[in-house]
């Protein structure tokens, strides 16, 4: 086992890197002054360099093929964590050095004009940058697709989801197309006849809500020993285990924004805080991948947090925070704000049941565009097109359609599915875990999160890159990835609780 | 130009990933929760180690060779930049790698114990782990002294203060240590005779000290939309030229500890944004030293902010921040209050005419234990006796001794002259500004440094590492490094000044 043991020190420092790495990142979304920004590009980016450096010397192509020969030895984690370098390594080094740098470049300078097409709604100066970046994901895709002999689109996901089949979550999301139109009428139905829920007064002070979210994030698991919670302009959750760093954003005439901000970006800390120790910093220590990510996030926030069972803990204890009884505050109503459903153009304002349409959208759009099947000049029309055909709203311009998410001048295709996959897997995971143990949700009903927690350690969180995303499934909830269960979820949540 | 040119790309990656190792250092020491200490530990030590295979590489050793042979073409910075690059290589090369790694492990385990023993007064509990630490100090002298052809003390200090002559250095201290003790005696006597100044009542809330630094720092020149002030419990001064990072702690009781430890940090931080900005990321546009550094700081915090003419603007602006009128916040007042000496047991508690004899003790006990004429298990009869001989004071038990500093424990041996030899350069800058320039202290006077930092850029920073210490201090002050200005400067200041 000494090409594998050697492997698994490369992976170590390689791993370590990647976590200084991290540390630049939350700096400069968080703490960073304004003027550091020009270096801390040129940091990152050298960090990047050896990075890949790291994973394409001879020694770890060598390392891997004499690995082959000792795999008998191996056991089942080990044989995992071999399986997961050796896709690193066909990811780092698929791609010529050229086109790394010349992706770079495009997409540094497409996100620059982005961020000022955007607020002008000018698709047409977006659009020669944006066909740079299409051209050489495209390029990306084609050559990650002859090193993994995988189809282009698939290639492209396998980074964020590994193993992705395009043609099955296809069907996937397709099957949501269907069931949308007429649940979504019988949800906007629904909530017309009942009466409106009544949105409590601000503002609320900022220091009330941070201490709230402190509180809240304490009850889902976080330990502030070893975590932070700051601000950011885009809330993420970043970090390693034992120093978990989230952010959220406040409004002062909002508390519910930023406190669903910290319990959505509490589950994806925590699931990072349960992954299995003995593997730090080796390639099967490591998440699964962004469906199963999302899914922790979009479990507490979405499948536990905005439950009837979580306000009656939280509403109380909401409402003190803002020394504020009254009408608005009891748990029925606080529920009731948080599962409204309004289908409208931005994605990141998007309830459960209409936020898998944006996906959808997104999705195809960006097979087509990779594809070779639409222009990028089209994109502006093939987008209201399906905004209309899903939502059956149409954006009035494109700074509210086609040049609202970052992603596509950033370079990520093939990332946006995951966000409804997780919506997914979150409630087959939810679902299972009510049927194993009714203390889960009556603990959720008290503020007691540990029960949930430990089934998702031993279930998902414990089990790092050990299984694909469907045999984790599997092995969970009985069942691969699909849609029946979040649909049954939306029915229960939306149509059939009193 | 080949080799060269490879050698400037080289050691521009080698210095972004030392600005990353300075991001971690600064997120571990103000921001970081205590959770993270190990893996912080960890990730730092990989950049090291990435840093230090980046300079020992084959190929930096080939291509230093190679630009010898191109000298003739290289312009005098060029040529300045190879002396230093070739320098960092020497120092990084002299010392065989388990050798690095030995010591490394010792100076942990020391500071470890040092932790403890020092809130102990234990200094039996520390001793072997120290005597490890000197021992393999000293091999890593001796290997230095045959890579740079040097005695192994001179070797040692050539980290921290590159061509430093020990001999030089003990010559100026032993001269210090001729004046000071009629000089001290004739001060004390003379503050004695005095009417003794009057403390301003507190308590001084923290958010006004944090507004008032900041303030004061903005006046000394630092811009925030490139620098932050935070805290820490050790002050330091971090960061990059465009992104200063200076730190400070506050006391309720105490204002006056905070400002001038602001003051002080804004002086390296100034150093730092000073640098020549086209020789960014090579050695030769880095900080000559660490005597030169700190002749930045004390220049700021000693020679000007403790002048009679800095109070003259700050008093009122201090007194407002507190809103506190009253006798004890005249200029006369704040001004006497702050050049006290009080000989003290604690280095860093110390006034400028007392703080060189901490520093001459450590000077000639650490000479002593490198060259094996101190045994470690002597350490605290001969620091006792030392203070004895210098301020006529005997500590009381180790932890206000020998136990006090963090310095020997980490292995750093041959820093401690630094401070002093800078306070001998700031007091030669700063008669050298005023005689250049009246405009200098009439501008303090009014609040208004920029033309003491024009003075500073033009003569000290902008020199980045194209000078020795001593061709620097010559140039512009017409003086090698030497005792006199400083004892010029406290002459006038405690004897002559009304």
């Amino acid at each position: 086992m000494k090409a594998y043991r050697r492997l698994e020190a490369a992976f170590r420092r390689h791993a370590l890197v990647g976590e200084a790495a991290g540390v630049l990142h939350w700096d400069m979304s968080v703490v960073m002054p304004p003027g550091g920004a020009r270096a801390r590009a040129e940091q990152i980016a050298e960090l990047r360099v050896l990075s890949h450096e790291m994973l394409t010397g001879p020694h770890i192509a060598g390392d891997l093929a004499a690995a082959d020969a000792e795999a008998a030895a191996l056991d089942r984690w080990q044989a995992a964590n071999l399986r997961e370098m050796r896709r690193a390594w066909l990811h780092a080094t698929a791609i010529p050095a050229d086109l790394v740098a010349a992706r770079s470049r495009a997409t540094s300078e497409c996100e620059t004009v982005w961020r000022t097409a955007r607020p002008d709604s000018d698709f047409r100066a977006l659009q020669s940058g944006l066909e740079d970046v299409v051209r050489l994901t495209r390029e990306v895709g084609q050559a990650k697709s002859a090193a993994l002999g995988r189809p282009v689109y698939d290639a492209l996901m396998d980074e964020y989801e590994p193993g992705a089949d395009a043609r099955r979550i296809g069907a996937i999301l397709d099957d949501y197309a269907a069931f949308l139109p007429e649940f979504l009428d019988a949800v906007l139905a629904k909530q017309a006849r009942s009466r409106a829920p009544v949105a409590p007064d601000g503002p609320f002070p900022v220091a009330a809500q941070k201490r709230l979210c402190r509180r809240m994030a304490e009850a889902v698991g976080l330990d502030f020993k070893s975590a932070r919670l700051d601000e950011s302009l885009h809330p993420f959750s970043g970090g390693i285990p034992d120093d978990s760093r989230i952010t959220t954003r406040y409004s002062k005439a909002d508390y519910a924004g930023a406190l669903m901000g910290v319990l959505h970006e509490s589950g994806h800390a925590m699931y990072e805080r349960g992954l299995p120790r003995q593997w730090r910093r080796q390639p099967v220590g490591r998440a699964r991948g962004m469906t199963l990510h999302e899914s922790q996030s979009l479990l507490v926030e979405m499948q536990v947090c905005r439950s009837r069972a979580f306000f009656d803990w939280a509403a109380p204890v909401i409402a003190a925070a803002f020394k504020a009884p009254g009408p608005a505050w009891t748990p029925d109503n606080l529920h009731r704000l948080a599962i409204l459903v309004r289908p409208g153009f931005i994605r990141v304002d998007a309830d459960e049941v209409t936020y898998p349409a944006h996906i959808i959208l997104r999705t195809r759009l960006e097979r087509a565009l990779i594809a070779g099947d639409l222009a990028v000049a089209d994109l502006p029309g093939a987008w209201n097109d399906g905004m209309a055909e899903l939502l059956n709203i149409t954006p009035p311009d494109d700074r509210l359609g086609c040049l609202q998410d970052i992603h596509w001048p950033g370079g990520d295709f093939g990332y946006f599915p995951t966000y409804t996959l997780g919506a997914m897997a979150a409630a087959q995971f939810a679902a299972a875990a009510r049927v194993a143990d009714p203390e889960i949700m009556a603990g959720v009903g008290r503020g007691d999160f540990a029960p949930l927690m430990a089934w998702l350690r031993e279930h998902v969180h414990g089990k790092g890159s050990l299984l694909s995303t469907d045999e984790l499934l599997r092995e969970a909830t009985g069942a691969p990835l699909g849609a029946a269960a979040f649909e049954a979820h939306l029915k229960e949540r939306y149509l059939e609780a009193a």
